[in-house]
């Protein structure tokens, strides 16, 4: 019961740390290493090892005090509470060039996260195949995404289309969007998105970098 | 005195949405709008009036009660507090089918980030040209980068090249990198590093899509 209450409250921060977590022990377990203490795996991470237990304490204790975590189990705990136990179908809308470095992109397999499923507006590209994906026409995409029941989709289309085919998105049963486009989408509260923004990232680096030299 | 004493404790989260304030307020400047509210401006962000106000606190009052925020006026002051009101020159290393598709990409421009130069440790892909952009050869990357006193890398290599490419970045003077590698780099405290992982973000959207269909 309480761990049903707690869930409501955990905050989207330990969330993203879980799956960093998650891959740092990937990482331990491609290395053999069968016992990791929260020092030991927070070096490998911007946290620290009181952020770390308390992330995994919202989902109960997985460790034993002085003797510390057992890499393959909490690789099951994790990927069992993030839900990526499981292969996820996923949708990439915009076969640009970032779409089609996405095709490529080994990083998604480690979460489960397989794209099915590519669409592109450019007649042109449909037919073109890209690791495994052939290009669809998007005239094709809200009749395939509704039929293959695929609820997470990748959105690289311009910054101009990107409301609207994730509105269209939405209509044929996405639930989850990551959004590459610079803009941010207004779409009903049930739709989980999540942006990746790169020159969000590189203006704090900018900043970081711009304060730490004047006051040095 | 009270800014710079203020400016030490700023949550690194503030300064990733101001960012983001910076490019709703671009927008709305394209737009024609001259003036606008902190519950307007937080319409387009996955944000609240409150955070908006407190985020702009941090750096002194820029608002007019009830009379809202001027966009022109504003952008200037976050580009000046990010330090993104000059041109900054960043090199990218690995021209891979990431690297090559952030040649293209757009959206740095607006935060006043200019790649200014490529690496490749592929010699077939050195002379090669992308978005105007020529790939350099790796071996010129320490040189060249000293040379220009670049400052940022963008990091597109495989991971298992990411760590030691880092720390020649780190000696030819790189002070900030945002890493696309899936792996966490080990550096000088010094030196910033922003982790561009969009595997977490996809595992944090299934967690919330599970979580939510699960209890409804």
């Amino acid at each position: 019961m309480g761990r049903k209450k707690n869930k409501d409250i955990i905050p989207h921060e330990a969330i993203r740390r879980l799956s960093l977590y998650l891959r740092a022990l990937k990482w331990l377990s491609r290395k053999k290493i069968k016992v990791v203490s929260s020092d030991e795996i927070t070096k490998y991470l911007n946290t620290i090892p009181a952020q770390f237990r308390k992330d995994l304490s919202y989902f109960g204790g997985f460790g034993k005090r002085g003797v510390g975590y057992n890499v393959e189990a909490l690789i099951r705990e994790i990927e069992k509470i993030l839900g990526t136990n499981m292969v996820w179908d996923i949708a990439l809308i915009g076969a640009g060039k970032l779409g089609t470095a996405l095709l490529g992109y080994a990083g998604f397999m480690e979460f489960n996260l397989k794209i099915a499923i590519a669409f592109d507006n450019d007649r042109s590209k449909a037919g073109r195949v890209f690791g495994n994906i052939r290009i669809e026409p998007i005239s094709r995409m809200k009749k395939e995404i509704r039929e293959k029941k695929i609820k997470i989709a990748l959105l690289t289309v311009p910054a101009q289309y990107a409301q609207k085919i994730s509105e269209d998105l939405v209509q044929c049963g996405i639930k989850a969007i990551l959004n590459f486009a610079p803009v941010n989408l207004h779409l009903a509260n049930d739709i989980h998105v999540a942006h990746v923004d790169m020159a969000s990232e590189l203006g704090s680096l900018v900043y970081r970098l711009k304060h730490k030299s004047s006051h040095k």
